[in-house]
């Protein structure tokens, strides 16, 4: 398969969102075919299983392992109609969130068992690991602080100790994928932190 | 875990949903305490996800891994917060549908990896097991004649091919667990076919 994958990771807040679109617009600039796109709800099912997921108001509560699977449902769908398609076109594929978010979130934060997680993520993605990943690293309290400005969705409202889980588990995912992940520090201006992602970036991606 | 865990199965218009409320009936004028269930959409959100799944209408297809996996977190939910604390508070279960449809449907219907079907399975229900499985058989042909009689959902409008395929798989899942898996003959009259079920059912309850 041609195409390049990229996928940027942090917790919620870290800033990815716009370092990803700054990416985007950076490689469209300079003439690569780029698809920006994200977890969850990329697709037309995506978005219903999104809904789901961030907006949930039931007194049922959504049980750890049925939220890991729609998670995983929606990466299904992601990689089968618009990942891997765009990477068989040789496009350069940029998603905020991959499958890290369900190692630090679903793993670290709710305790899920690794192994598991990682037999359900092969299967969902038929094995597809994103060629580079970029770890936008902020702390807790940094997080916090934004979230003040804005309404937050079911996930963004869980306890601060949720947060710090997530943290140490993209820390050790790192530690664990020096090659795949890399770090960047989130708590710079965006500017820096954006020149920071092209220098680990574009040598990989030419 | 006490109670006792029924599964009913097979494929479309068969009869099984009357037949689990017979027998729902029966036990509780017997004195049992029954939990009448199903799959998908027992709980909150599985009703959420059975609407997606049987009421799908737009132009993007669901890939078949996306549509397994939306089946499993159905079903991880319906065990955690339904099946699980009805048996564990010694309880009959019986459920229309169980992990079986997915391994006729998913894998021998749709052709999806039976070994990636049962790890996903084991993880999604904590390996919960029904104690008996009721496979009501039919003929394809039969369930067309009866299928004709009302709206037909995304699933029932599937092939004759699939169908086929379909109730090979639950021939291949009886061979395969004898002890677990009883086939009844679907064609017989109701009081016939729930005879038949009573014959089976009540010595290994009692």
């Amino acid at each position: 398969m041609a195409g390049f994958f990229v996928s940027f990771e942090g917790i919620d807040k870290c800033g990815k969102s716009t370092q990803a679109a700054l990416l985007t617009n950076h490689l469209k600039a300079i003439g690569y075919d780029v698809l920006l796109t994200r977890e969850p709800g990329a697709t037309v099912l995506g978005r219903e299983l999104r809904h789901l997921l961030l907006t949930w108001n039931s007194p049922e509560s959504v049980s750890p392992k049925a939220e890991m699977l729609m998670f995983a449902a929606d990466r299904a769908q992601h990689v089968a109609s618009l990942i891997r398609p765009a990477l068989q076109a040789g496009k350069c594929v940029i998603t905020d969130r991959f499958i890290d978010s369900t190692f630090a979130y679903q793993g670290y934060g709710r305790g899920l068992d690794t192994g598991q997680l990682k037999t359900i993520q092969n299967i969902a993605t038929d094995g597809l690991v994103p060629h580079m990943t970029v770890w936008v690293d902020i702390e807790v309290k940094t997080s916090r602080s934004r979230m003040g400005l804005s309404e937050n969705d079911r996930i963004e409202s869980e306890s601060d100790e949720m947060f710090e889980k997530v943290r140490s588990g993209y820390a050790e995912l790192h530690s664990a994928y020096p090659e795949r992940i890399i770090r960047v520090d989130g708590e710079k201006t965006i500017q820096d932190v954006f020149q920071d992602i092209l220098k680990a970036v574009m040598p990989r991606i030419s």
